[in-house]
């Protein structure tokens, strides 16, 4: 019997980029969270809050998902990369300076996020939550999951979390979340020699 | 008679992030090129093809338009801000290991653009042009207007870029990127000193 193929392998046959998330449903393979959340909304029709058909409503679920890219999706895994990801590969010492202006990215991010997305209301859409919220909790969990806990000192930010928390039913909140906040179990892996050969160049790079 | 709002003022009324492009329709005011784009579409019911009813097609344009941000989005403006825009406001010489940085950077971003996304299809969804390649176009022509012609050594981006100019109809396209075309008639402009120095200290940590 053969071994079968490795997950990375896997992987590439399914994500058209090679990435995780990536969706396989029949022939039909997809890549991007986005793009895959927005075709499960529609194929198995969900719930109208998640995507609404109010076409003033969808829009601002839009807007939030287009603003999150160069913002919270830009900012918020960075800190797995800092305190985690690049010292386990490469070996190197944190960078003090690296992680303040990562840090400094972050805050300028969630101050925005609250102030001109959330403001005062429930969910980011009005008062029920959408894919604009889930697209935002699972990058806003991973500084957590190393540590630096963004919602300790935000009240506003804390509650909307709760709330997204009760929308979806935290047992599967924190079963979606699971591997992300043990994540701190990954330093104790043993990571193949040529693959840190490989890679540490390459994060050397990502520290400049 | 006193003076009227200046076009910043009207932005920041218009668009909740106080960027352009920003929309005002109504009282509904929306930010994010994406957004408007998909707004508009629906609202105006416009051509199956910009975003198209078909649930796989229309996943392909979504996984594009989140790709789009963090490459094509994230690198093309950059030649303008690195060959234009930061000299003319700082008035410091170019370096050329940041451009050579930023020209690295998008070109990896081209070569996936071409092999993942564009491949031997007319435009990226098939045979048809969608809202995926408009977004693309407006910031692939970017660079061209400082000089650098992406286009030039490479007939297959060449080839779609044709295609989509057929597709606006070339008047509309050249309209659309007039200013743009034009655009090192902006460094005769004069910059009020105030905002020169305003600029300058977050222009030169954008360069470290």
């Amino acid at each position: 019997m053969s071994a079968g193929p490795s997950n990375s392998d896997r992987a590439s046959k399914v994500s058209l980029l090679k990435k995780v998330p990536a969706l396989k449903d029949g022939d039909f393979t997809l890549a991007e969270c986005t793009a895959i959340l927005l075709y499960l909304s529609r194929k198995y029709n969900t719930p109208d809050h998640w995507y609404p058909s109010d076409i003033q409503k969808r829009a601002r679920v839009d807007e939030y998902l287009s603003w999150h890219h160069a913002n919270i999706r830009a900012n918020a895994p960075k800190t797995m990369w800092i305190k985690l990801l690049i010292p386990l590969i490469t070996g190197q010492p944190l960078p003090a300076e690296k992680l303040q202006e990562v840090m400094e990215g972050l805050f300028a991010s969630l101050k925005q996020f609250e102030e001109r997305f959330l403001q005062d209301k429930a969910f980011i859409i009005g008062s029920e939550i959408s894919l604009a919220d889930l697209v935002a909790i699972v990058e806003l969990m991973q500084p957590v999951g190393v540590g630096c806990d963004i919602f300790e000192d935000r009240p506003r930010l804390l509650a909307w979390r709760r709330r997204v928390e009760d929308a979806v039913g935290k047992e599967l909140f924190f079963q979606a979340h699971e591997m992300l906040l043990n994540i701190k179990e990954l330093s104790n892996i043993q990571i193949d020699p040529q693959l840190k050969e490989h890679l540490t160049p390459l994060l050397m790079k990502m520290l400049k």
